[in-house]
């Protein structure tokens, strides 16, 4: 048995087999998200499928300042105007706090087990009673920016209503976001993009990680963008200058 | 002035102003193809320049082991089984020796002064002679795998004849590919994809940096899928088995 | 209140104030083990932890082929022959496969809990039959190569008991490595280096976190040594040789 | 012959020959500063040049939030809060910009070429009259925050001179800071710790490459101790405050 072993590819001399199909076929009758579904999942989409990856794709082609991402890039690109280590950098910024929708696939998990045979109300109303009461965040709600509701979340879920793949995880998500309202009265903590990003992902069959693979796809753009903006105009050596430091005095003495 | 200052994106309550569109009017009407090239190149690509880029981002989806980015990031993932930290330390492989299309600009703005006010022949001629006489690679030729020619060049060159978007940069490549076999007789160093998508984006007023970018979308669906690949069924801690220690005996002592 | 915030250093003309010494100070008196330690920890080290964190420092210096870290490192390298790029994708490879003291201090965590009121027997007892009944595998033990015992921990432990700084941790990590052999009859279980270096740390009073700092710090030296070597006499484009095509036969059309 | 091939290490079962030397003999006598002198370099280090490294290896200990490595590592664990992926990503933010003697080391290089058999001054006169007159900045020298001296520079001249270890780089360097304050009057362009670190790994014996990694090693601390402090009290998700947009206004429409 070889050392490494793959179902993904084979390279041989002018032929790729990408999961069963050539990639030269591929580059002559597909589309990038259709390329990259391939790729990522093992099989093509189908034309619904299609638009809303395409949709899924845009999601979050930039979000300018507001992303941890951007920002850890250009200070990268601040130090060191290379495209590749700016790249590479701004995507370890995605991480638990931004980017994560794995955190909503167990939400779904969770809520899937505290309903049972009941409806997807009674499931949303246990899993924001059990939140709620342990004064715990519900993951892939809430944004700093957009507060009364996160358009990109709606917009992707207004695709696959259209589309016919508005799936139960989906429907599931939408149950919890009105328990949670009904709830506790607020409106300014709506299903956000990596809500909205795990429930479509959970519905298509996706592992979290595929579906990072394409919340990450959606994210660079954006960052390359702006990694080629600092690059290009930006300043050498940025730093924090609003910094504050609490730190001790300057009082002690090495060997006393 | 403020410290950060940019063109690329805004992002207010509700919206994302993305090189003057709209967030959700990107989201709603455009492909990924187009909205990456959106956030890039700063305008929306016609008809044709979205099929030859679809092109250009399934030039790349994969290449198996036969890529130092897949290899460096399962090895990575067999370590840190992560998403995330072995998607970015795989972009880290793409330098000089792959995805370096800037080699190949480089190249065509040496022929281009070269040339002066000379033909296409002319201008190949004269850089294929002084490469050769110096015994330098010509960068955007010849590959390890693909031989006698490298199909996914040759796809894309015929794209663009299709779609009237070969422009002078891939012509002049194309003189410098038959001068060089003129002058050598050799037939075993073709244009390779970097060579290949240098003049391409070189004719579509990409910067090199930008050509870059398009190169790193598509190696990344078929890298990620690696990466899940090594997460969930690889091998823990991988190793190098067949290294070789050329170096001095253990008979040193400190303190010697 | 500034936005960012820091209890590490503060920087001013001529001046940087670093956990309260100058950094002047410590250059003209302090070894870089002294210094590491002052920045990580917050304090200088006595003489005795001086002496053992040169011997932690020193510990991982280097493993050869046989590290995932210096695998990628080189495998990046290969591709992309820059120093930082490679060196940081390198440490990228750290994780819950390698380089992972955290799991041995949650062991010895879970240990604490078992034993209560307990000898630091009754402790390793309980846990040994807690993860051998469950057949899991005790975090810390066991190396692919250092199979009857691993140098690294042994010497640390010797270098621990001769300094007077052999805590609790390291004692119980070590009755439980007995209770271990007792149970099982297994002697090719040793405790390894990620194991020696939780009980070590935990002993001084570090985070999980600021272990696995000084372990990064230890394995960085020849990390470095072997991506200098792989720029300077290595070969481009390494890859995957071995590896072995599972997947699906190249018999699928894009648009069937 | 393998496929890979090292000089720098050999591991077998319970031993690691590293260098001609006994990994488990450089833990029980060697420092960290030596072990890694050994490692990067091939050799143990004298008792002055120990001294001398440890100067080198303390000197960038911090620099606080005046360094763009710091501040990309912050922002990348704001957003991903776990030590590996920031400490990676903090460290690719060292580049041409900071962080990198290899200019330096070019400057000594052509300097000595234009000195020829003359004296330091002589060759200090040639090179600072070339970049004067091209209006170029001279690489090593200027620092934006310690514009009269570069105290680190300075104790690394310092400690070099009573070691007996300051050789012609080292003069050569202080001979052109001489001949640019007379050329031209400026007093607050010294040299700073980029140009010292250049000079002293040059006089050693160390390769660009060598010297970055010694850098490296001596930045890590300080930028370890902000990533565990960020991730235990920093704040989830920081972003540009301050970045003003100067792009198109929101008119544009996807389709017209």
């Amino acid at each position: 048995m070889a050392y490494f072993s793959t179902a993904v590819s084979e390279v041989t001399e002018g032929v790729v087999n990408l999961r069963g199909y050539s990639l030269a076929d591929v580059m002559r009758k597909a589309t990038y998200t259709q390329g990259a579904f391939l790729s990522i999942t093992g099989r093509l989409p189908s034309a619904a499928e299609t638009r809303l990856v395409d949709g899924i794709l845009t999601s979050l082609l930039d979000h300018g300042y507001v992303a941890s991402t951007i920002t850890a890039a250009r200070y990268i690109a601040s130090g060191n105007p290379q495209f590749i280590p700016a790249v590479a950098g701004g995507i370890l910024a995605a991480g638990s706090n931004t980017l994560s929708p794995e955190h909503s696939f167990h939400l779904l998990d969770h809520t899937a087990e505290l309903r049972g045979d009941g409806t997807l109300e009674e499931g949303a109303a246990r899993v924001v009673e059990e939140y709620v009461s342990q004064r715990k965040r519900l993951p892939g709600f809430g944004h700093p920016t957009h507060k009364t509701s996160d358009f990109r979340a709606d917009i992707l879920f207004d695709l696959a209503a259209e589309l016919g793949l508005d799936g139960e995880s989906i429907r599931q998500l939408q149950a919890i976001d009105r328990a949670f309202r009904e709830r506790t009265g607020k409106t300014n903590i709506p299903i956000n993009i990596d809500g909205a990003l795990a429930a479509i992902g959970r519905d298509l069959g996706w592992s979290p990680n595929q579906t990072v693979a394409f919340a990450v796809l959606s994210v660079l753009p954006g960052l390359m963008a702006h990694v080629v903006e600092e690059i290009e105009t930006g300043r050498p050596l940025r730093y924090i200058q609003d910094g504050e430091y609490v730190g001790e005095p300057l009082a002690k003495s090495v060997g006393d």
